[in-house]
């Protein structure tokens, strides 16, 4: 992963600013990854069969839209630009095209907002506005996720339940 | 998946009232479904491995929040409700505790909304919160989803690009 920051993280909340961006490295999907995912999370015909998919709202086989959330998670994570990791309280997400076979996907990630908590002073939240596009650089989703990003010094930090 | 309306779907979009719940089967997650899905997608420490986990955010060992939305996924499909399956085009997800091995995962979907399309006559919009839960009845997902829905005489719809 590449970052327009001086340099790569892991950062801490303090070392955020808003503004900043991330770019993934690159994941290509096939025919056999959409099917594999699908039959055991989305076993619907237009993720699963060519044939069966051409009479639906999709045309030709799409990959479930979890399984573009899954590579794009598995992107983000890959060198993850928060200390901590990538932990993810929620967000927004929207598919505005399906990912097909054959397509390459690369996430574009970009801090919106940075809240540091009052009930948990060793962290903070984040907003990460993350596009993820196809080899044409079509848009195939927008997740706005709230992450919660740790303080350089946030040690004392109680345990979630 | 049961229904708490007159027959078990699937419905056409002319068929459904907001209000109507769904309730689907259930699903029970161990740490070797939750580690395999990681590996692929979610290679981070508190979703891989025990120990490592205990000294991060999570305590000990945790699901992917994109596991629980997938695993919500295939509790919908398993009978969906909807003519055409769930297409979706996009919503709201939170997550507002960890899904945990051993925990039995169920859905309960309402309609919140329904919105007959302007642009594509032959369908419309359903608003859908779904609702799972672990077998104490502890919220892990709260997924708020635009779905797409036909009409009962929506064959001249055109497809989907």
């Amino acid at each position: 992963m590449m970052t327009t920051a001086d340099r790569e993280g892991p950062f801490y909340l303090e070392e955020l600013r808003v503004g900043q961006r991330f770019i993934s490295d690159t994941h290509l999907i096939d025919a056999h990854q959409i099917k594999a995912f699908a039959g055991e999370f989305d076993p619907q015909p237009f993720h699963l069969d060519e044939e069966a998919a051409q009479n639906t709202l999709f045309g030709s086989i799409a990959a479930s839209g979890w399984h573009t959330a899954a590579l794009t998670m598995k992107l983000l994570t890959a060198k993850p630009p928060f200390a901590g990791g990538i932990i993810g309280a929620g967000g927004n997400i929207a598919w505005p095209r399906p990912t097909r076979p054959g397509d390459i996907l690369q996430v574009t990630s970009e801090i919106i907002e940075i809240i540091p908590s009052q009930s948990h002073p060793g962290r903070g939240r984040v907003i990460l506005r993350a596009e993820t596009r196809n080899q044409r650089g079509e848009l195939v989703q927008v997740l706005t996720a709230r992450l919660v990003v740790p303080k350089r010094d946030g040690s004392a930090e109680p345990k979630r339940q």
